[in-house]
């Protein structure tokens, strides 16, 4: 199917719902044994969300694609591998939320899984989400060695050199204080490297030739930080209800973030610097480039 | 190399050295950032244990290989696909041991985890323990098409209908009576999955053909099943020094065993009757199933 004619947002939901079609296919049922801890993975993971991850992994296969069209096994293998980031992600934030973590009540508007389903029930649901991840991408019908690629790609996201090793840093340097280099490499794993992932693993998937992947890196690299930047913004203008998590939190937990450290006005002339990167990176990807470049001002303008 | 003259003992030493020097190489240093987390990754899995998974991917790799002789290619991919079963085996314990869960304080004679290192480092331990197989497997140096199959099983075996699965059923049966069928359908996931997981995928990257296979899965049943058996009794007859682990610990904390249900003398039994199985299970795979058939009869009679 043709996407290019859609307005953005058309463009948006069309792939959120696309993803969360694919989610609740690859996600057991409710009814399935053991149904409390399925119950659990499906209420963690649809339950909403904004699905950057999902959306960044669908316009790098569309950019890598260029012009071309999208073959059926392209579109089917770039559902399954935004059902896996998004998988991963939702995990993260299940077990960021526990108490001996965030210790987080409300996420999405809604309870946190531990405060639904209890703590124990709440780590077996992120550890099963996980390897569900590896599943889906198990399930793509693209040249094997392709898929072995995003595995690798995946699983060194979600890792100690990614974002289980920036949510170490962050564990560790609470009550710390941390230079803006610190503060860049913690989010660098914590956060950007699974946008990054998400992002080449689109690319992988449909074929990116190596001067496309190129320009999906260094897209990544901005928009990676450029993500937490926003949110470090976000933390502090926006209210708990628009966030649909507790607003104000990192300043009370006494976490550094981008607004601590360098000010509110200093945070948006950095997130406008990133914006401008991240449009040059895809420059040379051409006109399929197009949602990839929408997104980056989604990511940076969103409120929530 | 050819291990086929080495008594067994020497075999199962030298498949235990290999895999943890690979395990070794797999895991980031200590003296690499986030240093706490890799430190406690490396504490995790290279504290000893009887490496019994990664013998089986070795074992069902030579029973694959059928008498041919094994390329360095091949030896390379089942270190890595043992390491990986390790890593999965290593995070599984590492969050079994939490608070939330068994709230156990020691494992192979040492303090757990989240007692050296804290709870938050103990959990994020596990979460990037589990991506680090997948990153494992990716490394492979066999056909992709293989690589995927592998790392399909591994994420299933890990997942809600396996691994993740089985502890979630355990959680729930706290204090309730099972009947031997449901004990049996907790434990087939719970530690049957890995162990199956274990086998079929050595079994794979050997490159086991179909009827090899077959032979595979119907050991992997037998054996899943008498290595859980086997622990139930060791559970009341070895004492907490032998063990490593807290003996007693399943009647104290009031979980259905086999010995529980069954009795010792009926559990004995099954025991025997399993091992007759699994021996029986590898018949047609012939001279090569040897070392199958000795880490059968070595589950089955170890005192640890």
């Amino acid at each position: 199917m043709s996407t290019s004619s859609l307005e953005f947002d058309q463009w948006l939901q069309l792939r959120i719902t696309e993803t969360e079609s694919v989610l609740n296919t690859v996600l057991p049922l409710a009814e399935q044994a053991p149904q409390r801890l399925h119950e659990a993975m499906r209420y963690a993971v649809l339950g909403g969300g904004k699905r950057v991850r999902a959306s960044l992994v669908y316009a790098a296969g569309e950019a890598a694609l260029q012009g071309k069209p999208m073959a059926a096994a392209q579109e089917k293998a770039l559902g399954l591998a935004a059902a896996a980031v998004e998988l991963i992600h939702a995990y993260s934030l299940v077990h960021d939320d526990l108490p001996c973590m965030d210790d987080d009540q409300l996420r999405r508007g809604m309870p946190t899984v531990h405060v639904q389903y209890g703590e124990a029930c709440a780590m077996l649901t992120g550890d099963a989400l996980q390897p569900l991840a590896f599943s889906a991408l198990a399930q793509m019908p693209v040249a094997p060695a392709l898929v072995v690629q995003a595995m690798g790609l995946l699983a060194r996201a979600a890792g100690s050199l990614g974002m289980a090793g920036g949510q170490a840093i962050d564990c560790d340097s609470v009550g710390k204080s941390l230079s803006q280099t610190e503060l860049q490499t913690m989010h660098s794993l914590k956060t950007g490297a699974m946008l990054e992932a998400s992002i080449l693993i689109g690319g992988i998937v449909a074929g990116a030739s190596s001067s496309v992947r190129q320009g999906l890196q260094h897209y990544a690299d901005a928009v990676g930080l450029a993500f937490q930047v926003a949110d470090d913004i976000l933390d502090v203008t926006a209210d708990t209800k628009t966030l649909g998590k507790t607003a104000g939190k990192d300043a009370a937990d006494n976490k550094p973030t981008y607004v601590s450290i360098m000010g509110l006005e200093g945070s948006r002339n950095l997130l406008q610097e990133l914006a401008q990167n991240a449009a040059l990176a895809i420059r040379p990807i051409g006109a399929s480039g197009l949602r990839l470049k929408q997104l980056a001002e989604y990511i940076v303008d969103r409120d929530r």
